[in-house]
């Protein structure tokens, strides 16, 4: 197994955007690997958030554990990842797209003019706290300004995006919300994360993506269902299966930390069982290379 | 010198929107206490700015350690400290207008929509790092704009906010500042933080000053040339020699964390020697109460 895993670097989204002629080829045929051969993102999430966010998440760049981030320009942190990417372009950094600020503690707002946006800020002028609510509400208009806004102040800053995704998933919630972001992202020639198995759950995503649009097979993330102790079994179980294809893992890395834990507390769903505070969706396995360091032991499992 | 200082709480601050009838009387005696009393607020800064400062901040107030705080409306984690506000509505917790976002990884911005106050920005869409750049770029229109918008943003989150003052000084850095300060507050019934030890620093501040407007004996803040070694016994010295009037001592209370080592690790004026990190303004002296807590040993001077 271990020699048909491929971890796809940078060059994998680069290659994304090269449209192919022969559209029956695979992407690992795109790529010069085998038909069915087995290839693996492993992307970080949140990137910007929190300090202990880019931390743990710079460190899992340097040691290989993730090969792939991207990156919520709306966020207070975003300085610090800027600096990162400035000095790291090998590093496949994208842009989390973000219209939802869900920490009921700790918020952030647009990037463009509040009153030009003003469709997507809850009463206190940050961003909604769930993507459900932010879908509600949203102007696609307005929307579209705003991720064209975050993408410019991105690349003002230094970070070249190698691709697009949606924090919270808020521009897959209706098909006029993943119209807009189709077609910013085909307008800024980036990628989207839309995979094959998402597919099912609603017709629009399959029915908006043209012969010109990559998707990838699948997205592998943990659900707040399956509890701490049992993540790490969970992907090792989920990787012992892999399939052919493209598959994106999508993990969200912090320190176990007093920042972390005084955003996080009250999270509904990723409270960790056994403590007084939640860590959303930033689970702790022990690693390696840093103890500290909250992440699942991927690189272990082989 | 135990009795004749006395902790002035929330009430010096209310008692001071209360206009005297008679000028001649001091604060002090318009405050029921003798003309020579020596009355002392400590007062923390930067509330809202990390979650690092909240707690700690916090705790100093449940403590006692400090009688008075302000808050920076336009920072990441106010929510946090307007939750606190409203369970506490006996602390006695202003303003701190903020119009400048100095640590160079951690950003914030206005509240008020970017396009109507874009002399207060710098090219990345935040407030300038200094005060100096702030105060050279500002229109004073826009400046009343932001601060309005903070105040009316901070009392729909249920702050009640009993004094006004400034970050960094901002709004003490030209007459044309300092006057829409004052006009904002006096249109808002709230006093300025403005001393009359800073009267040599600008001849606009004493000019500015009215008749109804009130303004403590001194301000009390350590200096960047006082290594931290040499905290403790500063404020000591300092407050053994404590003149009558009204003294507010100016503190900046954090945990000598991940969070706040990752804000102010590249501040020049604030580093800690002997430390690869500084820490700005946010000394460490142990406290009984929690060493953790960044704070100076006040209450153990006596």
């Amino acid at each position: 197994m271990k020699r048909t895993i491929v971890i796809a670097l940078a060059i994998f989204t680069f290659a994304l955007m090269t449209r192919a002629q022969e559209p029956a080829k695979t992407i690992a045929e795109r790529l010069g690997y085998p038909r069915d051969a087995k290839l693996l993102i492993v992307h970080a999430d949140d990137l910007g958030m929190a300090h202990s966010v880019n931390v743990a998440t710079i460190k899992a760049l340097g040691t290989g554990l993730v090969n792939s981030g991207s990156i919520m320009v709306p966020c207070p942190w975003l300085s610090e990842i800027a600096t990162y990417a400035r000095s790291n372009p090998q590093a496949d950094l994208g842009l989390h797209l973000t219209l939802t600020s869900e920490w009921t503690n700790f918020r952030w707002g647009p990037v463009s003019s509040k009153d030009r946006v003003s469709s997507l800020l809850d009463k206190d002028g940050y961003f909604y706290l769930l993507e459900t609510d932010a879908a509600a509400h949203a102007d696609t208009r307005q929307v579209e300004i705003e991720i064209m806004a975050q993408i410019e102040k991105a690349r003002a800053l230094g970070i070249q995006p190698t691709h697009l995704d949606s924090h919270m998933g808020t521009l897959y919630q209706s098909k006029a919300l993943f119209e807009v972001f189709l077609r910013v992202a085909r307008s800024q020639k980036l990628p989207v994360r839309i995979a094959r198995n998402w597919f099912p759950r609603a017709d629009y995503l399959a029915q908006t993506l043209g012969p010109d649009d990559v998707y990838i097979d699948r997205v592998l993330d943990i659900g707040p269902d399956v509890a701490p102790q049992d993540w790490a079994r969970f992907y090792s179980d989920e990787l012992k299966k892999l399939e052919p294809g493209v598959t994106e893992v999508v993990i969200h890395l912090a320190y176990d930390d007093a920042e972390m834990q005084g955003a996080t507390f009250n999270h509904p769903n990723w409270g960790m069982p056994g403590r007084d505070v939640g860590v959303a969706g930033f689970g702790v396995v022990n690693s390696a290379a840093d103890p500290r360091i909250i992440q699942f032991g991927l690189k272990l499992s082989f």
